[in-house]
């Protein structure tokens, strides 16, 4: 079963991860320190993120099309634990455990129904996809970022994809910036 | 008129922009030199187009609720040309000219009906939603990255929205970083 889940949430989901959220491998930060060293208050903690996010993804590619349940089945299931923001019939919306906005929560179909990646999606889909999208919405009201947030669906390994059940990432609360990666 | 049409896209649809579309201002460019100053090597070419974008996004959002065309509507009435990717009863899917990545087309609706941000989307946006992101999928398979894209629908200021009429980008063509901006 561990081969299922993804390295990057078996990483974010570590009790050692959630004490410290924002260590940077490969820097040896002290925080207890008033001045950083140069080279790390350079941190290059966006392309630290970029390349886990690559290597997670192409590491859950592998297993894309096997049909295996995903962490998300657990998160549904309430198997583990998450902060859930809105929840309806079809949809579920939960905090990434990783964020990357002050606001960063994810919208899941509470049945994949073959919605592995938005690669997979057929015309018969159309109806849980704009219930997706409207979550989005509720969400970003729900949140209180209804004046800006960004939604984001990545599909296959080069777009950071690195779990196979569909999710939008609805990002806020600072200013987002263009490209958007 | 012009007051309605965003800075940002006026810059687009410049010829002079299309003449040089990859101009970085304040960097004098001579690309006839086989070697560029270090300086320009190192292009802060993201950054630029952020603030541009950020400065386009905030001199949209002054003009958002009203309720005045937008170029997309030039651009649905063939009033500007535009290069269609995909199009249907509902939906026009056309290149942005100014691309983030190898592929990036934008996904509207042809009737905007309220829908100027996905702040302002109601329940019954829900089948008008779906359209558009599963055309997204379709626009993806028509460029030939169904392997790897990325969906990205911006809503308000601060997310760079600089068109009020609802658009999802498609990018792809290219390995996408995270975080997505």
């Amino acid at each position: 079963m561990a081969a299922l889940v993804p390295f990057s949430l078996l990483r974010n989901y570590s009790p050692f991860m959630l004490a410290r959220p924002f260590i940077v491998k490969g820097c040896n930060l002290n925080f207890s320190k008033s001045v950083l060293p140069l080279p790390c208050r350079r941190l290059p903690f966006s392309a630290r993120a970029t390349h886990d996010e690559q290597a997670a993804a192409k590491a859950a590619a592998a297993t894309a099309d096997s049909g295996a349940p995903t962490i998300f089945d657990k998160i549904i299931n309430k198997e583990i634990p998450s902060s859930i923001v809105y929840e309806d019939e079809k949809v579920l919306a939960f905090r990434d455990i990783n964020p990357q906005a002050p606001v960063h929560v994810l919208v899941i179909p509470k049945v994949r129904d073959g919605l592995t990646e938005l690669a997979k999606a057929e015309a018969r889909h159309g109806e849980i996809l704009g219930q997706l999208l409207y979550a989005a919405r509720i969400v970003a009201e729900k949140e209180g970022i209804l004046d800006g947030f960004r939604v984001v669906l990545n599909s296959g390994p080069s777009a950071c994809q690195s779990v196979y059940h569909l999710h939008l990432h609805v990002l806020g609360g600072r200013q987002m910036n263009w490209p958007p990666g």
